[in-house]
């Protein structure tokens, strides 16, 4: 999987609109270590963790399962838009068969879990797939095969806060192992200078 | 599909909720013909939609694919609680073995579409499932095999307001035929004095 | 202030919520202590928030002053339904005047701070708001020298989830005595079996 | 009041967002006419509102009404960290006795309606408080006999499918003037080359 950070807020953003509240502007060193030791103590410490909603950031997330998707798709403070199987099925109509038995080629289009039987039945289901949609079955029904390995990829738009609950979730050793994966990704996507404010909700690397 | 509706607020709290802003409490017939009026005068006509947000449906929504909780999940003013993968692909387990060219047990796991070569690939992709766990494979891996026609449950929470705007987005022509059909049982599921309310957002029946 | 509640979702549907994910329908005991214990450990414990979403309570709160409606509102994730100035002004209309060295008839008008020159300086914006009313000025205009400590009472629906998160900050020391006082009564208002959800929310009572 | 755009999202990262949903990013022209018309098309005709989310503004709003700030907080889909009157209050301790009868040094402190009947009883109300503060009340209690007319100032962000729907609502004929005219305000504070999306959202400037 790929994570690539598109767009986000400064941190000097943030750290003036704490400061609406105390109107302490004066006391601003321009994003330095006050404002950014204020954003800590006020969003994080404080709780006032509406402030951290200025924080806007957004990402363009490539080569994650639809079976990712089904749980990143229940963070509902962001914003998803999606590659649309209804749209853009039409890409394998023109791809020569699928071997089951050579997983070369089908990592394009399909997450591996590594275990070998998974993989595999994947990749069948893919060349099954082809073939129903070569047969000229249209988008709407012939995606009702697909297996969840089949990789997707999306714009994500998102808040410091609901980022802060999405890390601590899903960076856990309880979560499913490819949204692991991806909240590590996606912490380390996240410009370095920000990265002090979700350090706390990044948890062990470890997951069995 | 099945829809049931499992609890929700009766419109004399809507009525009263709206009566607030104006203190009009004398003018109330109880969620009669008058309070009625007023919801739709005041929640629809004269767009004061957070009116509409006191009245808070729970619907339990079964025989659903996965390809359809894809959709459903982009509603994000709403609370979802899903049948988990991750934590019930074990009733796979000591299924005997399904035929690819028998759907009728399938049935019970599977959405058809009605396209025989879609369905026929989709039960082969169900017995396929069936082995790998079978193997002892654990079902955060055998999952990537599972076909986006494979059936799922939920308990869904939704207030009049999202609601709208669901049935409005998905109960047209253009929508996916299987979202298209839910939008429309589940306004059917809706009580029957509150379905006025979504009258105008449910589009006609027919779509190709 | 008062706190009415007017509606509410009975316990068991959120038990059944957190059921669907496991499909442990049987387990349950019908909204007993099983289910209370399931839902304070899924919800609470597990982190698993989104599933407490589906608990659904509706209060009329009256009696408190439009400072505290300033606050309150911040809490985004609720729906506020308030007794509006712009309509309602004119109550004041045909009051007789107000004598600022007598709070007692003040009192249906005003929430009183026990300070006396606040409470003295809140009775005479009273007394001005009613010559300005009763000289023909529009409640759009006059509206602005309408002191805070002005009595106001809305219809609040809010989800269990965020409840918490309203009586975790509010009911804290730190809070505005006012809504502080508010956080406490809304915590008494909440249905006696469904209180325990909330107690880790409720800080200490005392607040200087 | 003064409306000041601190940051926002270019219209390039919706197109392409957009573009991610079918895949068409070999069509774009960098933020052009094409691009341009995408976001219109998608976003506001097709209805897919939830790509215009991705577009993040942040304000700071100086110069408004309390009065002001109780219907701007109703827009629930916003971040807002407002100059709190518990913090900052004192800053009236040490003026000089405004007179009641001299407007001048008050419009720092108050928003004036035009009506001399009700800006007199503002005037009066801020010496009121102000003799209340430097008596050595706490800002907790003194803030009770505040008048609303008296000026805050807030960081606002909100994204553009929001601020459509407080455009479409608040520029209206029938909403309180000076949050009609603050609509007007934000509307020509948003980059010009994003105006367009907004354009239908802007309702007549007349008011009553």
């Amino acid at each position: 999987m790929t994570v690539t950070l598109l767009h986000y807020t400064p941190l000097i953003v943030c750290a003036d609109a704490i400061r609406t509240c105390w109107q302490s502007f004066d006391k601003s060193d321009q994003g330095g270590e006050k404002d950014r030791e204020l954003i800590d103590r006020v969003g994080n410490k404080f709780k006032h963790a509406s402030t951290l909603e200025h924080l806007h950031y957004t990402f363009y997330i490539e080569g994650i399962s639809r079976a990712l998707l089904q749980e990143l798709s229940r963070h509902r403070m962001a914003s998803l838009s999606v590659k649309s199987t209804r749209y853009t099925l039409k890409e394998l109509k023109d791809e020569a068969p699928f071997d089951p038995m050579d997983f070369g080629r089908a990592t394009s289009y399909l997450v591996m879990t590594g275990v070998e039987i998974v993989d595999h039945m994947s990749v069948q289901a893919l060349e099954n797939l082809r073939q129903v949609l070569a047969s000229g079955v249209s988008n709407d029904r012939a995606k009702y095969c697909l297996p969840e390995s089949y990789k997707t990829e999306l714009t994500w738009s998102i808040n410091a806060r609901s980022l802060q609950n999405f890390l601590s979730l899903r960076s856990d050793k309880s979560a499913l192992w490819e949204i692991h994966d991806l909240a590590h990704t996606i912490y380390s996507a996240v410009p370095q200078e920000h990265q002090y404010l979700f350090a706390a909700s990044i948890k062990g690397e470890g997951h069995e």
